[in-house]
């Protein structure tokens, strides 16, 4: 247990607000090494967190939550706010199963308004609870707090352009902090260089203390000073500017570890009569120098070292393999590029970004401007692989479609956590690529359970496929196949006695546990063989021919059930005569929460135990059947 | 054939390029005679079309396609195009089955860039031709030509941002005809309007003539000239603009009317060393008096009366009844609102955004925003409904899932134009939905197939149902059910023998062939029933039971196969122990080009007639291998 003079006394974000300044500073204090101890043992975001410890403070200092409600974007920024809202006890099972989210979720805490892990959708949100307010004359505020990196997703624009709907009750809290996960990209970035480059944005803050501090609180004089306020912006911004273009009163920029400063621009926000964005500049990693120094490496970070800021090594993942080959087959051929959606190093492509950097393009948070993008490049003759994690993905679902299949050009998705992604949680898992992109016509998709498999089907992907294709492969390393394992490297693979009367048919990275449920299923006199599918869209043919005429077929799948392969799979055999016995184990329309990748594949029975037992439970159904069939005649 | 003096002539875009003046006033003449006439007999977009007459002369004069590419936005501006690079002889099957494509087709002509049908890709796919050509040094151009509506999309601000890396050769032409379809929308509208009523940007287009005239054409001395051009732009326009934040040289606004003006603007445009926005004004409907006045009513038209202006009336439709449910339910309920992304028109909101303004919302054309904003205003608890095309929610994939369905609120998609839509073809075809939103937990989907059903779906999701639910119904007019049938208007019907041995099952309108279907087969000899889905997720386990005992069971399904309703009830049948046939009819893993919605039904066998064909081919086939056996025994 934590000897603090402050955090464990907090119930309710209410406490800050009769805090002085060097309370608050001690908060501030206390709240970073708590920061840093939990996540130094949990693994989280660091950086991003550390950040945004004063903002959060001022924002719950001049904010009621939860009737004002704090939007946070993506949500890796929120924990500070979990210690303010009543969750400091509860703080050390962060990202743990069963535990204290690493993301902002309703069901932990009313201060949690929106379930969230993905970019760019808290303006949009906030303008919905802003309208609906209006509407209803309720009193509350919408503040939306996003980092420079979610404004390069087009979602933000969407909504700014749209804030004129919002009334006056709407804040967006523009944080700066000069580092999106791979760095910014873009002319935004440039864009808000110059802003605070400008000394003349600077004086508007003095101005605005100076205004302040002459008129009493709310009183008759706001209008006059509100006047003011609007005239100073005016004059001291470089004309207008991009925000106040969309509609927004821009305010700042504000130095975002100054509680007393966020506080009184925060109050003159409030007091403003249409949406403000309010640009605030912060500091990653600050007060943690190794996050200080290294941003990037600090923003998702696993356990780590707190004196020397090490990190449990990665080691080879199926990320790093993918980086390799792009790197390999890049030299080799020159019209490789290699796109990422602000993510080149958990995709693995930091070294492909140094060493080719003319045909790599990191985009920014932008999934669906990613993959158009891709089709432009292939249409010129080059080969685009889009490197984006599976959860994000999901963001381009019209543009794989639309500007991606109906082209019939070459197009490569490299799908990284495709999978559990474990303690990122329900707004992460990626179990729903296998799915939609199910849906789309011609999509050719390989899901390899190997780093050489990996390589093997991007080869597939990259030269031999014509149209879009996919690859899809999970987070972190390779699971270990029995030694008897024959990989062909083709569509599908066959494991153990080819005549079995049961088959369990599976894919990705969860086939090594079925190869071993086989062997133990052998143990227990259970003859059962297995179809490994390499390439899961179409589904091979023969794959299907090679369980028709099995007694009972057993198929198991890490993603959702619905819409997924093994439901395909059910259609084939059907459409092909099989009346066998039919299983499909798989997430059954659900979300899946946090907890380890191995928690979760044992939840849902995709582990060799859960395989197993599956099996077993079936035979034995199968041999009471036969029995009660017998005794009745 | 149609007597013309150019149009005959023209076999490649070049002609345009020595044609003087007058001559290309009577070009224009005979393009919008053209347009005219062939959308008044094809139905298809009129007013778009005749807004970029001249802009698209001037295009083609200053620019070679196809090295050049010019990437027309959407597609429904992109007429006279097909006219000026050797399409006229086919024009007249503009919009038929095996005819001219209304959107644009690579497949048609080496001029159509991409497939196109959706908005705001050009500048994402025009970024990727720029950048893939400044890799390799290709001399070709690329250019975007897109509406202020497109604009109002996330996508292009991502592109925008990006454009950076696009070097030297990507021109953006913005065409601000002050409408997008249900008229402009949010803050960029009001911004452009701003520009337009600045003289000080009229200047600038006549210094740019002046500085054009004095030098000789490209020389050595282009840089000066270029200097002074980047000098006026700063100026002369107020601060910087909003293009020139994202990164782009503003040039404009230019009349789009004029063009030699066009010309000498493009000219300008391809000089400057950076990405180009040139921003150009045309009126909608431009030289044809009944769309000039009434742009949004002649955006998509059916056959319409050129004299008069007149259409052929829609009457009523399921969008129609939508609509007319939605005020209704307005009156009765304070918390309904509406959202649509900028088809207020085609979505049968007229009314109520007329009637309810405050609880109405058209968002531009922004379907992410959409989803997202309603889970703001359904926190607040109000009740939003989001009234997208089927098509055009595949933008929306991931905020339906981690906006709407994570967040257990209560949302509405109204998903119109479910099914085939027709003669828009294969970009909007509404055969996905069913796929993609099956696979996201805890989403209800109604399939209604008639008006009445409509209603009632409505009020299910609206008032009963948790969390996200769905109605989907298609383009136009229910179809007539046998007088015998009786609508439960529960979670699904059955028609004809409840004991038959063979079950048709289907969901949504083509329900009424399956109807007659069954019928026909009946006189045929075959007893088949019919279990008509109206929830189709979850599928209601009692219409599974219903077919459980059949020997054959036929599902028929007006969208995709893959991922299908069709192959999940496959699923439950297998799991259930179904093993009697087992066939699936549905869109097998290809795009559905443009034709009559009739003749899509019946190509993919989802009329009466077809129905009824697979089904007796099914029993025949029976008979024989019957027969067979019997031989063989």
């Amino acid at each position: 247990m934590y000897e603090t003079k402050y955090l464990n006394k907090i119930e309710s974000p209410a406490f800050v607000k009769n805090l002085n300044e060097n309370e608050i500073k001690e908060l501030c204090g206390e709240i970073r090494d708590t920061l840093i101890d939990t996540v130094s043992l949990n693994g989280g975001h660091l950086a991003s967190n550390l950040g945004v410890v004063e903002l959060t403070v001022a924002l719950h200092k001049m904010f009621d939550s939860p009737t004002d409600k704090i939007i946070w974007d993506v949500g890796h920024q929120i924990y500070t706010h979990k210690l303010l809202t009543g969750r400091f006890l509860e703080f050390s099972t962060l990202r743990k199963e069963g535990g204290i989210s690493g993301y902002s979720r309703p069901s932990e805490s009313d201060h949690d308004v929106f379930y969230s892990g993905h970019s760019g959708t808290s303006v949009s949100s906030a303008l919905g609870v802003a309208a609906a307010n209006a509407i209803s004359g309720s009193g509350g505020y919408a503040v939306s707090v996003i980092g420079d990196g979610s404004f390069t997703g087009g979602m933000v624009y969407e909504a700014m352009n749209n804030a004129g709907r919002a009334g006056s009750k709407l804040i967006v809290i523009l944080n700066e902090n000069e580092m999106s996960i791979s760095g910014n990209v873009g002319s935004l970035a440039r864009y808000l260089a110059v802003i605070r480059s400008k000394p003349e944005y600077y004086k508007m803050k003095e101005e605005t203390q100076k205004a302040l501090n002459r008129i009493p609180v709310i009183g008759k004089k706001t209008a006059d000073h509100l006047f003011k306020i609007k005239k100073l912006a005016k004059e001291t911004l470089y004309g207008s500017n991009l925000f106040e273009d969309l509609g927004f009163r821009y305010m700042g920029p504000v130095d975002g570890h100054d509680v007393k400063l966020l506080c009184e621009a925060l109050d003159t926000a409030k007091m403003i009569n249409i949406p403000v964005l309010l640009h605030v500049y912060t500091t990653k990693g600050k007060g943690y120098d190794p996050a200080e120094r290294e941003p990037g490496k600090f923003h998702g970070v696993p356990r780590f070292d707190i004196q020397t800021g090490e990190q449990v090594s990665d080691g080879v993942s199926f990320s790093s393999t993918f980086g390799e080959y792009m790197c390999e087959t890049a030299r080799k051929d020159k019209t490789l590029c290699a796109i990422t959606a602000a993510m080149s190093i958990g995709t693995g492509l930091q070294r492909f970004e140094s060493e080719f950097g003319s045909r790599f393009f990191d985009v920014g948070i932008a999934e669906e401007h990613a993959v158009t993008f891709a089709s432009g490049l292939s249409k010129q003759g080059f080969k685009p692989v889009v490197a984006i994690y599976s959860t994000f993905l999901q963001r381009a679902y019209d543009q794989i479609l639309h500007d991606g299949a109906l082209q019939k050009l070459k197009i490569v998705l490299a799908i990284d956590r495709a999978g559990f992604v474990g303690e990122d949680g329900e707004t992460h898992q990626g179990i729903f690529d296998a799915a939609f992109l199910n849906s789309i016509p011609g999509v050719t998709i390989y899901s390899p359970s190997s780093y050489m498999e990996l390589r093997s089907a991007l080869t597939n992907a990259v030269f031999h496929d014509n149209g879009l294709a996919a690859v899809r492969y999970p987070r972190g390393e390779e699971y270990a196949f029995p030694n008897d394992f024959n990989f062909s490297y083709g569509d599908f693979d066959v494991y153990g006695d080819s005549e079995a009367p049961a088959a369990i048919i599976t894919y990705g990275r969860i086939s090594a546990f079925a190869a071993r449920a086989v062997n133990r299923l052998k143990n227990r006199g259970i003859n059962a063989k297995l179809v490994k599918l390499n390439k899961i869209k179409p589904i091979p043919e023969k794959a299907v021919s090679a369980v028709l005429g099995c007694e009972a077929v057993f198929f198991f799948e890490e993603g959702v059930k619905s819409a997924g392969i093994g439901e395909k799979t059910a259609l084939m055999l059907l459409e092909r005569g099989f009346s066998g016995r039919y299983e499909l184990t798989a997430v059954d329309d659900c979300f899946v929460p946090q907890a380890s990748v191995s928690s979760q594949l044992r939840k849902f029975r995709l582990d060799a135990g859960g395989m197993e037992a599956v099996v077993c439970r079936a035979f034995q159904e199968n041999l009471r059947n036969r029995h009660e069939r017998k005794n009745k005649a």
